[in-house]
């Protein structure tokens, strides 16, 4: 650190390369640093920026943790900050995600380091409800076997209309009702669900359902299409879509594994943009494979970069399609950057002030312990 | 014709082939025949279906009008009616298209015949709308090229992100606000779109336009989210995502050229899922390819079955993106196969009564004249 600074900011993003050269909006990479390397100097703080953090203990991420006060990190190209890693970064005092979902940070390790976690809550919540119904419309439209053929050659309507429905009359669940599955939900409403289920560990507001059951009466001439089932293994049986969004912790991690997925209706489409680790990567794969899914969808995965030879690369359904994979950008759109960008600069306004008057929703943890229910009512979980 | 038969129906499918086994609800293909022999023979018709429609003059579809009654077709896999065709089908008193859009049936020489022509008003507005919602999401957010990265190798999310945008705050605007287009609307609404704008021939009823100022007051807390604009590139020039849903007729055809794209704002997005010649083929891949627009997506095309050089299919935008095409299956989900067959037979048994008792909605032209606004008033189009 040089030592004419107050402190080290160490920032950690993804190579853009030449797409961050063609497109300056790309602030989420580590050429444009999020846009705050100004205002980081004008504050008195170093700034090193770096793609190295793996593996773990002989990284650049390593090296810097020596002696850096703040840690910025993304969900979409995550350092893993683990206790090991904590515990070898004496002057941490912050760790900061540029966007939403904190998990790639070991929370319970920050606690007893006392380190302050945290995000930019809300930045990503519309991004990622747009890229949930979008994962649900291709898959149970069938879009991308159907695409294929568009874009390459021949005309087979049957082919592509043969795994082809309408979302109207559906069944959709959403496991977590939180800022993004509720956003979900709303945008679910005007196409003309059979119901809206969602599974959490408490009711939604009544004002919130009550603004559902209302658009529901306005478009569909029928309210009362929202209902909370307390047990998830019903909800998941009398679904045609579910849609996750939950964070990841101890009591989600593996949570859709065979055994929950064999209590799905069969042909079931699942989509996935909350973290892929809440899915078991092979009996996923399997599921689709053997009908019991008809799609699964969505932009996390359970390793980050996804290897080459990650199954849900090659898993298709019996018809070729059922595949709506994407990298994990859903909250990352060019929007997404501009919100968390400013979000991450306020954030550090708040810290560099000395006043820590962060938004309350976008600490997660502090002074040692959990500041947040989601996290915090963890165990309600299943 | 047999002549123990009361007259001839004939009908024109795709070939369905192994999917037609595979699945037994994709009653629109050739095999499966809609569902309707049982029903067409116990009334005492015979039932011709045929996939022979091309070259005119020269298919089994010509060889059959000499002595069909009644000619059931599609959009999806259009048998082209011409006036030379009717011209030489004496016995043909009705042309029914399972499914929406009877621009295959040239309609002045069908009244010249005094032919009657219907089609499955509402059978496909619901996919349609469906269909046009996900390919406004799959461009905006850019879901091809994310998931082709996803379904080989290699994890460059700056790659997908650089062209991926959220709905949120963008402005959408329909070219035509009918069954179609005003079912577009109501899906949009919930994703906060800075405005809803629509080209029309007549105002949309107020309580349709009340009923989307309702919703988005629910949904965004502020109502006059949507707005007529009278004149066409004024509309354009103010829209970051622009629908087509209109019918094709004189007025249409070729509607967006260069010249009218030109007035569209620059890196817009274009979907059109209405008839593919409403738009000038190569004049739109041009303005994909020069950046003017940024993605353009549909499942329409100007001739279909598309031969497999047509533009659409390899037109890319320059990040090697923004084309969302399929094939003509919209209007074909599986779920819209059930209710077009349905329709059929029930038009079939409005005929076969002699009550000719038609839903006054599915009559496009009858005893000589145009039965609908939306191809009656085509001239106010523009």
């Amino acid at each position: 650190m040089s030592p004419a600074t107050k402190g080290k900011v160490l920032l950690v993003l993804y190579k853009g390369g030449d797409h961050a050269r063609q497109v300056k909006q790309l602030l989420g990479c580590l050429e444009n640093e999020l846009g705050i390397r100004d205002f980081i100097e004008k504050n008195g703080y170093e700034l090193v920026s770096t793609d190295s953090k793996d593996p773990i203990g002989e990284s650049e991420v390593d090296e810097h943790l020596k002696d850096a006060e703040i840690i910025i990190t993304t969900p979409f190209f995550p350092a893993y900050i683990t206790k090991e890693r904590l515990a070898k970064a004496p002057k941490l005092k912050m760790c900061v995600t540029a966007g939403v979902g904190s998990d790639h940070i070991d929370l319970n390790a920050a606690n007893e380091h006392k380190i302050t976690v945290t995000e930019v809550t809300g930045s990503n919540v519309v991004s990622v409800s747009e890229h949930a119904v979008m994962t649900i419309l291709d898959l149970v439209r069938n879009f991308v076997p159907a695409h294929e053929q568009a874009v390459s050659k021949g005309w087979d309507i049957a082919g592509a209309a043969k795994d082809s429905y309408d979302l109207e009359g559906k069944t959709v669940a959403t496991v977590g009702a939180g800022r993004i599955g509720y956003r979900i939900l709303e945008r679910l409403v005007a196409f003309n669900p059979k119901k809206l289920y969602y599974y959490d560990y408490q009711d939604l507001p009544k004002d919130a359902i009550d603004k559902l059951n209302k658009a529901s009466e306005l478009f569909n001439g029928h309210g009362n299409i929202v209902e909370r089932v307390e047990n998830l293994e019903e909800m998941l049986g009398k679904s045609d879509v579910v849609t996750i969004n939950a964070p990841l912790h101890e009591k989600t991690k593996g949570l859709f594994n065979k055994d929950l997925i064999s209590k799905m209706k069969d042909g079931a489409w699942l989509v996935n943009t909350a973290r892929g680790a809440i899915c078991v990567a092979e009996d996923v794969a399997e599921a689709l494979e053997s009908g019991k899914l008809r799609g699964y969808g969505g932009d996390v995965w359970n390793v980050q970069p996804a290897p080459d030879n990650h199954p849900w690369r090659t898993m298709r359904n019996k018809f070729g399609g059922g595949n709506a994979m994407t990298p994990h950008i859903s909250g990352t759109s060019l929007d997404a950057q501009a919100r968390y960008s400013a979000g991450v600069q306020s954030i550090l306004e708040s810290y560099f002030s000395g006043k820590h008057d962060y938004r309350q929703q976008d600490v997660i943890v502090i002074d040692g312990d959990y500041a947040t229910k989601s996290y915090g009512e963890r165990h309600k979980m299943k």
